[in-house]
């Protein structure tokens, strides 16, 4: 993707400097694995705070299903923060299981990582970001990195399961609905 | 400042990753002068990338003098990538030192500094970004966090002194032009 065709600047402030980020970490943890962590757990609590923006730029007040919270997360968000929109895919037949796919992945545009660091996966503080956002909407959901774009084949692909809705929902959730925004 | 006034939302995004990297940095390191110094490294670090961006964006290839660049440091990649205009002011005699004032400081919107931090220079990362966006179209500014807005008045006062232009911009500054562009 070239830089000109993303329409906000502040993703290009923001990509600089997850890779400022990224690289002190890789000075300070000795493992791939704490860097993950401690890269899951920012985006967590990031998240959790960024939400609140994203419904009041958004609008979007709820949503029936997995599916269409899937469907906001790539076409609303991922698209708002980061100019680019996955693909939402293989679904697993309960409904609550899918992976984002993205062709084109903005966060890792200035990124080579040396061979020490192959467990890095480069990308993970989207996924806590995913959680921390979803959890403030009472969605509990396990996300993961399966695939990272600086490695291997330059996809990244995420996969969230939905493990539960919490109890304030449950009870909307009889009449189909639980709540994206609160 | 209202967040929806904000245009870019990667700027949101930015905010807070900047927050939570802070927040890190001060489980970190002992000393907030070292924290200080991180921040300003990898602000340059930022800075020297960030500003072919700039360059595409903004599309602005000259300034004549400190004065104009001052003005696009403020009027464009102020509001580029922070969406605030700081007043550039305080110039003295020479014309080669001068304060940009933001009276909102949107990177401090979210963050409260604990008292045992009170040498934390919350924002200085804006400064090593100046510095190091600066360095990369040839000059060599001292740029200072003098006030930051998480503490007494709340306002934001950077410091820019102009200490010198590099050989390659001398040349053409006889004719009184030296690049922001390349």
């Amino acid at each position: 993707m070239s830089k000109t065709s993303r329409g906000c600047t502040g993703t290009e402030l923001f990509i600089l400097t997850y890779g400022t980020l990224v690289a002190q970490l890789c000075e300070d943890c000795k493992k791939d694995e704490d860097i993950n962590k401690v890269l899951d757990k920012m985006g967590h609590n990031i998240g959790t705070r960024l939400v609140e923006d994203f419904l009041a730029r958004s609008n979007i007040a709820q949503c029936r299903n997995f599916y269409e919270t899937a469907e906001v997360i790539a076409k609303v968000a991922f698209k708002m923060y980061l100019g680019v929109t996955p693909r939402v895919t293989f679904w697993n037949q309960a409904g609550d299981d899918c992976s984002l796919f993205l062709e084109k992945n903005p966060l890792t545009d200035y990124v080579e990582i040396p061979d020490k660091h192959s467990n890095l996966l480069y990308s993970t503080m989207i996924c806590g970001i995913l959680r921390g956002a979803l959890k403030m909407v009472r969605l509990q959901v396990d996300i993961q990195l399966l695939q990272d774009s600086v490695k291997d084949n330059k996809i990244t692909e995420i996969r969230m399961k939905l493990m539960r809705r919490h109890k304030a929902v449950c009870k909307v959730e009889k009449e189909q609905k639980y709540s994206v925004g609160t």
